[in-house]
């Protein structure tokens, strides 16, 4: 007789699997963890497959073969995240936000763990497929979502600094030209960061001239890292022409600038989202 | 019938309560969800509290009356967290990871989307009593770690910033002494961030001397906010003596100069895991 009942090993196993994304956990793992027979086991991942597709909870991925077992992503489909950033965008818009000079305040959203949890799967959703082996970001409000994006696609987050530090040790410095104000500003990362060879998705939070972004694929190129993806959490509508290509934005924002009214900025979701 | 069987509804339960940590969610959000009735659903949740028992996955309350529900808490338990926090410190000490000046090299650990849940999760399981309404952190080292324990909190991350920004709005500064450079430096805080009488749980990557974390200290003092609780990744053992009290650290770093031999770190996690 099994020691455990399958609700209880069901459970556990949604618990294990989706607090480590894309990782793969043999079967014999959870065969020893809940005394069970292999049989029985891959009858419980076929529940908990079809668990997840039924309540829209991600994707259980089984790979067969000797160095096969289980994995769990943490994707979210077209609609539910077409619907997630509809509503985001939707209480973006407006003045309430608009800070003087035409800023809009998004600090708040940028930090919250609940709200870049479901901006972060929602990239990693997109960038499974090309299994970027960490996720680069730039110093300080893109870090928040870029540890989520990580953390769904299982890979370690580098941070790049705007100055090299002294608890960094030995690092590349490059300087790079900010795409909105035109000025020369310095970016630097350490040598012990990450690998030649490696595969990286950029993720920030703010796409306007892509000076910034531009700087983070030359820093790569420095390290013979191969650039595989490029992520922003928003993107503003001008300038229309960005200092990158190949890129996905999840909204784009819009500031309307009056001289009788208040400032108010229209944020929509990114065209991608619909199709 | 029920339209779900049991071992789906109680696995996409702990799926969707352990996704949204210390958020109290109706029973009858549940009984709706899955179209089952409450003596079912309360059965339920009778097997997921014993599952996240058995197996060291946290802790499923449920509060009784009108207002009540289910919810889950990521908290780690003592025996887990010593283990845990010893094999990273064991993993951290030696020559390795030493920088010339003395430093130690953390910035990997401190990005890394699984050790840093890990350690805000140990963390939020020391605060969860105390109730703080958001965590606070200083930019940017401590920022991953601060995000995974509001996450485990269910709250709001607020990150204070080394000078005021545009797209941050109207902020409070103020000056601190950094307690082991001596040297002034100054801490921005937009006025959105926070709402006066709240309670607040400060979270930093390291403590040294202490000024940055008294400089929070004092920060919240301007906005009228109660600090609750702090909590660091690293503390230095010297100096002994701390510009705070109050606090509890995860790890312990002690940097053995010598004139002879390369230096070396010895870290080992804090007494208060082994009590």
């Amino acid at each position: 007789m099994d020691k455990f009942r399958r609700n209880e090993r069901i459970s556990a196993m949604m618990k294990i699997l989706s607090d480590s994304p894309n990782q793969l956990f043999t079967l014999s793992s959870f065969c020893d963890r809940f005394q069970t027979a292999k049989s029985t086991m891959s009858e419980d991942i076929d529940i908990l497959r079809s668990v997840v597709e039924t309540f829209g909870l991600g994707e259980i991925h089984t790979v067969t073969g000797a160095a096969g077992g289980v994995m769990y992503r943490a994707t979210i489909n077209r609609d539910q995240a077409a619907r997630y950033i509809g509503n985001l965008a939707a209480s973006l818009s407006g003045t309430d936000r608009i800070l003087p000079g035409g800023f809009l305040y998004l600090s708040d959203i940028l930090s919250h763990p609940e709200i870049t949890r479901w901006m972060g799967q929602i990239i990693a959703t997109e960038y499974y497929s090309v299994r970027p082996d960490f996720v680069l970001t730039m110093e300080t409000k893109g870090i928040p979502v870029a540890l989520t994006t990580a953390g769904a696609l299982g890979v370690p987050l580098v941070i790049a600094r705007h100055s090299s530090k002294v608890y960094e040790g030995s690092a590349v410095n490059i300087n790079y030209v900010s795409g909105s104000s035109g000025s020369i500003q310095t970016m630097s990362l350490s040598r012990r960061a990450v690998q030649e060879g490696q595969s990286c998705l950029v993720v920030d939070d703010f796409l306007k001239g892509g000076g910034t972004a531009k700087g983070m694929e030359d820093l790569m190129r420095e390290f013979n890292v191969n650039v595989v993806g490029k992520a922003f959490v928003m993107e503003t509508k001008s300038p229309s022409h960005k200092r990158i290509s190949d890129y996905k934005s999840l909204m784009v924002l819009d500031i309307n600038h009056s001289d009788s009214d208040a400032d108010s900025a229209t944020v929509t979701p990114s065209a991608w989202l619909h199709s």
